[in-house]
């Protein structure tokens, strides 16, 4: 794979001379189209050490205007970091629309380290490069261009390299000890990578090979490459169309999930009364050791239609907890950073420490449910978000984070009920909306995206719960019941 | 002064009940009012142990909407917190207009604590205190509603509240060794509290004393100050004009310290090249011995007319560094995020960590020069800035940041020249545009607004360097010289 990178491309002092002038033009032309654009610049800057990765990081920040620019380049996850999925610290940075981040190293570095030096074994190599590659595409769909530039140096070339660093003393600090260990595994190194690159070369986010023997060659092909990559996606997203027609509305089967529920369920009060102290007293009990004992998490989702009751079912849960130790979240509008990058953006930036309890009032879910049925989110985009959402899932289990996700479900005619019940009491009117009137008029086309919600997300590792709504108290147990039940799983 | 909460305040049950239906919908509608208005709020909820003041904050989120209400409970500093001054914890929870934020502990605690335990001595205290009333200020005038609640109990109540409670199954774990430690200090802690409260209680942010001892009489009184706190301010908010007169535009005087400065000064290039090369040098070593050996950061403020040339004083700063190290930020228009919240909070959320270098090209003195003299911040809000600024970059400097200021001056005729200049280069175009022509015709309140900045802000700790621009040369070595000349002076 890296031989085209070892054929001596070179250009001449004269050439660079010539050259440069233009291309910082066009650079700087390029950064303009980017910050009016819709979409962000991911720069990966990976390749051998010696390879000149920060040198050429330096000459674009010089050549572009810097500002605004950031560049990141992690060592040690703080701790703030490591009581998050590993993929945090990258989420964290992923820079707005029309704006710009160049990575020196990224959620390559930790992988190829590792299968290196033999901590990782060859399926669990490939397992974390189809996570990448799935993360990648994400970004590439939601509007975040990745150009990910590999500087190859040969082996004789690096060595070389080092020595000339090591000779020169305004330069000798740049050699740690660190690159001549890699040296020594360069051809450990050089394997492993091509089988990095090799697996996450994607259309949607492909990889360049650029030889970096000599600095001038690296530097200009470098940049034409981001120049390039900068006005394919302009011109892409000039041609999309930007009107969408109407959404079609998606229809309910007769025989579904949530039609064969059984809402006549019920408790009556004495036995609700006896059963929500006990099972709050427990779960005050297990809170405190998820954040007194364990290194887990855990994070409610509830979904439902309007007056379903997810709020009542929250605040017997919330009852049993410490203001301390939980956030309910709810989500409104996105604010404009928000807009700005991939929709599980704002979620992933509000991921809570170890310890701690998330409950989501509505969530990430809403793009397959009121982004799709009211058309916000394109069908092409709510489509893939099941995968999306599933793979978020998977990450936040994969770190211990215990993810539960409710369906509160009621029958059209009990919502009715509710919507006159909370129209005349003062206290409830701020609940109801025009809005819930609107989304009762859809209310097929809501039920058949929940279904398909919950035929494509019910995980094993994050399963949906459905719970019967029409009797409140039945709910507000089972709820509970539930939440109790998989912490004293999860937590023995 | 707490006197006025011993006197036996109690509601009984059959009050309290009656009372209720109505508060919650008042406290709702209060939440309403806050959700569309241009203030957030801030709740302190202080006092005694065993209060209950997370019993408070439980009962709160249960008569309002809790959605979206933060409540914080700060324990130890992690390790992101440790690399900032001590007050960015706080600034990283400020909500946002519309939002409201519960702190069940706050600024005040460790200080309490400290001097308590001895740690601190009263000057020291006192010098906490005068920082916290200062920082509660700035957070009134920048639209932070804060209401400041003090639970009080006597001692024997706090005992009788502590055994109880430990009889109490269901609530023993509430109780903690640290409680009884505390309980044991009792007449020390209320003797402290009590002056912490007095140097506090600001017309701006008055602390609330409250009787505890009677659960229902606390909620109730509690719910009310929220109440009545909320209804004020919008009251306030809606009587302030909205309609603003255009903004007198300072003027210079004819002798000041722009004018005096020599513009005639001049580097001819051969001299240019031999110190560039030497001063970045040294810059090289400098910056890596501030990441790699110190416990300090290094902030860069550039300020001056367009064209000034800060862009290619901080380009020969930058290319000493490493681009792992130094971010380069620029203050465009704010988010909604940032509109949002008072004007430093951008600054504070992009708080490098311990051994880096930050750059800013403009920075938050736009308070005081673009916002001045275009009308953008009222004459209050940019007449206390000077005041606001001067205590964060005091609180930047205590806490270890290395903060320089350089204001690049050149004649009016320069500046012609420079547009000019930039005009006809193809590659400068897109640094010269409409905005530039029109600040320049400004150019007398530019010069006066920067010299009263100067004049106000120019601290032992945090110095402005003023350079002459109008010879290229001169202007970057004099930059690079007095970053290198503290850097040796602060690192060793």
């Amino acid at each position: 794979m890296f031989e085209t990178a070892e054929v001596g491309n070179e250009v001449s002092k004269a050439d660079f001379k010539k050259e440069v002038p233009k291309l910082r033009v066009d650079l700087l032309e390029a950064q303009n189209t980017l910050a009016k654009s819709d979409f962000s610049l991911m720069l990966l800057i990976g390749g051998v050490e010696g390879a000149g990765k920060t040198e050429f990081a330096n000459r674009l920040l010089e050549w572009l205007d810097a500002r605004g620019i950031e560049t990141h380049a992690w060592a040690e996850p703080t701790d703030e970091e490591r009581e998050r999925p590993p993929f945090w610290r990258f989420w964290r940075v992923l820079p707005g629309k029309g704006k710009a981040a160049f990575l020196l190293n990224s959620w390559y570095t930790s992988p190829i380290i590792n299968r290196v030096y033999k901590k990782n074994d060859e399926a669990e190599f490939d397992r974390q490069l189809d996570r990448v590659a799935a993360f990648e595409r994400m970004l590439a769909q939601e509007n975040v261009l990745l150009v990910k530039l590999w500087f190859h140096l040969s082996k004789k070339e690096q060595k070389k390299r080092l020595k000339d660093l090591e000779a020169d003393p305004d330069n000798r600090w740049r050699v740690t000890p660190r690159d001549w260990k890699f040296h020594k595994r360069y051809d450990r190194f050089r394997k492993v990578s091509e089988r990095a690159i090799m697996k996450t070369n994607t259309s949607e986010a492909p990889w360049i090979i650029l030889e970096a023997t000599d600095r001038r060659y690296r530097d200009l092909a470098g940049v034409r490459c981001i120049l390039n990559a900068i006005r394919k996606k302009a011109k892409e997203a000039a041609a999309q169309p930007k009107a969408e027609k109407t959404p079609d509305l998606p229809k309910p089967k007769p025989k579904n999930v949530l039609r064969s529920m059984d809402l006549t369920k019920k408790l009556d009060d004495k036995n609700y009364d006896k059963q929500l102290e006990k099972l709050q007293g427990r779960l005050a009990l297990l809170a405190r050791r998820l954040r007194e004992e364990s290194k887990r998490s855990l994070l409610l989702v509830f979904e439902g239609s309007d007056a379903a009751g997810k709020g009542g079912c929250i605040r017997r849960i919330t009852q049993a907890l410490d203001a301390r130790n939980y956030q309910l979240r709810s989500v409104a509008a996105p604010t404009d950073e928000e807009r700005a990058r991939p929709y599980l953006w704002r979620f992933w930036r509000g991921l809570p420490r170890i310890g701690r309890v998330t409950i989501y009032d509505r969530s990430w879910y809403g793009r397959v449910l009121v982004e799709r049925v009211e058309g916000f989110a394109k069908p092409e985009a709510w489509g893939r978000a099941f995968g999306e959402i599933n793979a978020f899932e998977d990450e936040l289990t994969e770190f211990g984070t215990i993810v539960m996700k409710f369906w509160v479900t009621i029958s059209p005619e009990e919502q009715l009920k509710r919507f006159k019940d909370r129209q005349e009491k003062a206290y409830k009117q701020y609940k109801i909306t025009e809005e819930d009137w609107r989304n009762r008029a859809k209310w097929n086309a809501y039920e058949a995206a929940a279904c398909d919600m919950i035929e494509r997300t019910n995980t094993e590792r994050a399963p949906w719960v459905l719970v019967e709504g029409e009797d409140k108290n039945w709910a507000r147990v089972k709820v509970l019941r539930a939440v109790v039940d998989a912490l004293e799983r999860e937590l023995s």
